[in-house]
């Protein structure tokens, strides 16, 4: 068995035991995010706000709902093994078959199949009643699906008992399995290549755009793209999400602050980083050793079995002690996958216990407004015993 | 009244005048678009899933509802004049008031403003009750609201009449004010130098990732977003969304076909153009010239009045009697915005007139699996006696 078959067979039998203690016959994923786990179709080049289904069966059969016109896309990469159910309208004209490679023979069969330009929901519903679950007990995810398309649903199959599994599915993911691990790796690297491509370029009167663009461009060149790049200069950098500005001009001093990630192969990566241009002053180098022991110290208690919950008080409690005592947070890091923010989120009403190989973000924040951004953030892999870095960046201020 | 303002006033007007058709006391737009088309506040940082809402009343005044977490965004931009109210949890810490920009003080305020930690639903809900239009006839874009979402909304106002209001915001955004058409326009500028900038560096053995790095990095030289990013050679470039792949390396006579576009400023760009590497062949020539014709025949009728499906018509019946006697589509063209796929749609269904400073794109596409994607998409504005293009790239196959 290859290693992405072992993947996927983990994956499935994770969800498979979800179904049973929930007493449902069957689920669907509508986020292109959960699509992608269960099926590997990929969402990279899927436009926002196009209908995408996968449906996995208490048997652990998968079927995926795809519109004709991306259905190309499961053409150029490796097909994965699920069945693939079209929807919508698309037409392109072909050589003889002889003619044909084996992804352009797949292509001319996905748009020949079927003929009767049914819509998403109507094909769906086809799919349910084809395995005999139009008055089943399904999971779905509810959150990522749009209100119109629900009620359509609804209407097409009044029996069917929906619930709500958005958390079935992130639960799901929450435990990584290696094949991610070292996609989620590749992203983080790309990332750290990317901000120190960008501070190459740091120099007195440099912009905020200029070294965004370095960042940027270092992503495309892996084959990643930008996911946020928040970085900023100076007074500037204090703003959360701070946009690049072309009027932002770097001066001697201040703090050159990164909040950025990409997504490579469908994973995410979101690490922070700050330096100082020049000498950091006495305070900079204060608030910036508090936050970084706090998170520093927080990662000392990663492991298997730690609370979420637990790993938030010992973190801002740190905190508030070493000296910054204004510090409040609403959570002190999140898993990361196929999103940004997955759960467990490191927060005080978290209760998660974590386990081996959930990838978690640790970040220690303190944005104090009007003087600049302090902040670094790690990706971990968490082990039994303690934690690995994903992110392998130094942490100095200079 | 300055440019931004005089656009706004439009926007408002046209959609107070639909809520009066259609006996609407309000409307509430949920898609990143829409919320940016009535507000200004930008999508463009806005990450994929977060809840945003701006509801217009029938007495014209805009509310938006936006996340603490990325409240700050407003701050870094001019702020628009509408109300705001922010839901969810977030901090920072200040210096002194003196100390503090504007920009910096409105952050200040909108994080402060309420301690409340309400979630989205519930800040809208309070919306609707400080408005009295808890029992409205209102209006919204179900299609862009989770299911999820949709229902507690519900739960919370049941008296609340809602009615699905997507192609109240679609029909607005159809026809461009100036200003939109300048971002429209600029997008496309920006995309047609990418193009070009990655054509100089075709050479034989060069490989699509390649020259897709140098289209993307031109955009983002530009402040522009890759959107999608459709290029191949040769026999791959018939796929309709052919990804760019490491392994697929430029040979003579090949066809490079590239089916692009970028969001500038909240605004996007999708044009294509083919060039053969090399001399182009009688074959390639001829279908070329076929599919270039039937695009260019189409423009020439196109003018404010002319329908949608009978431009359709047009195109595709000039295209299978000059020799393309298998030619089928679904679409000819598109209306493009601040989505890429907006109406009218050039399709047979689609009766929609055209109206002055619609943007449209039209493309009459080939794609002929096994030999070659032949395709030109041009955009154009829409004026009363025929039309303007706001792509300008030679359309030559050489």
């Amino acid at each position: 068995m290859d290693k992405g078959m072992l993947s996927m067979n983990i994956k499935i039998n994770k969800l498979v035991q979800s179904m049973k203690r929930y007493d449902l016959d069957a689920v669907i994923a509508t986020s292109p995010e959960s699509v992608h786990y269960l099926s590997g179709y990929s969402s990279l080049g899927q436009p926002l706000g196009v209908f995408i289904a996968a449906l996995l069966s208490k048997e652990g059969d998968i079927t995926i709902v795809v519109p004709k016109t991306h259905i190309d896309l499961l053409c150029q990469e490796k097909v994965p093994d699920v069945n693939v159910r079209c929807y919508g309208e698309f037409y392109a004209n072909f050589l003889d078959e002889e003619k044909l490679s084996p992804a352009e023979r797949a292509f001319k069969n996905f748009l020949t199949q079927d003929q009767t330009k049914l819509s998403a929901i109507e094909v769906l519903s086809r799919v349910l009643k084809d395995g005999r679950l139009e008055s089943a007990r399904v999971g779905m995810e509810e959150e990522k699906l749009s209100a119109t398309l629900f009620k359509r649903l609804k209407d097409s199959l009044p029996e069917l008992r929906i619930l709500e599994a958005s958390e079935i599915f992130k639960r799901a993911r929450m435990v990584k399995t290696e094949e991610e691990i070292t996609l989620l790796g590749k992203a983080v690297q790309i990332t750290e290549k990317g901000v120190q491509n960008a501070l190459e370029i740091a120099r007195e009167g440099v912009t905020e755009a200029e070294l965004a663009s370095v960042f940027e461009e270092t992503l495309i060149e892996e084959h990643a793209k930008p996911l946020g790049t928040w970085m900023g200069f100076g007074a500037h950098s204090a703003f959360p999400n701070v946009v690049p500005s072309a009027s932002v001009r770097l001066r001697k001093g201040d703090i050159i602050r990164f909040d950025v990630g990409c997504v490579y192969e469908g994973y995410c990566s979101d690490i922070a980083r700050i330096k100082v241009f020049g000498k950091p002053s006495s305070e900079q180098k204060r608030i910036y050793e508090v936050i970084l022991q706090g998170e520093q110290r927080t990662l000392e208690a990663v492991r298997a079995k730690a609370k979420a919950c637990d790993l938030f008080s010992l973190a801002v409690g740190y905190i508030r002690k070493a000296g910054l005592r204004d510090y409040v947070r609403h959570h002190v890091g999140h898993g990361i996958g196929s999103q940004v923010y997955e759960p467990p989120t490191i927060s005080p009403s978290d209760e998660t216990p974590l386990e081996r190989n959930m990838v978690i973000n640790f970040e220690t924040p303190y944005y104090l407004v009007g003087l600049g951004g302090f902040q670094v953030e790690d990706t971990v892999r968490v082990t039994d015993e303690g934690y690995e870095y994903l992110s392998k960046m130094e942490r100095d201020l200079e």
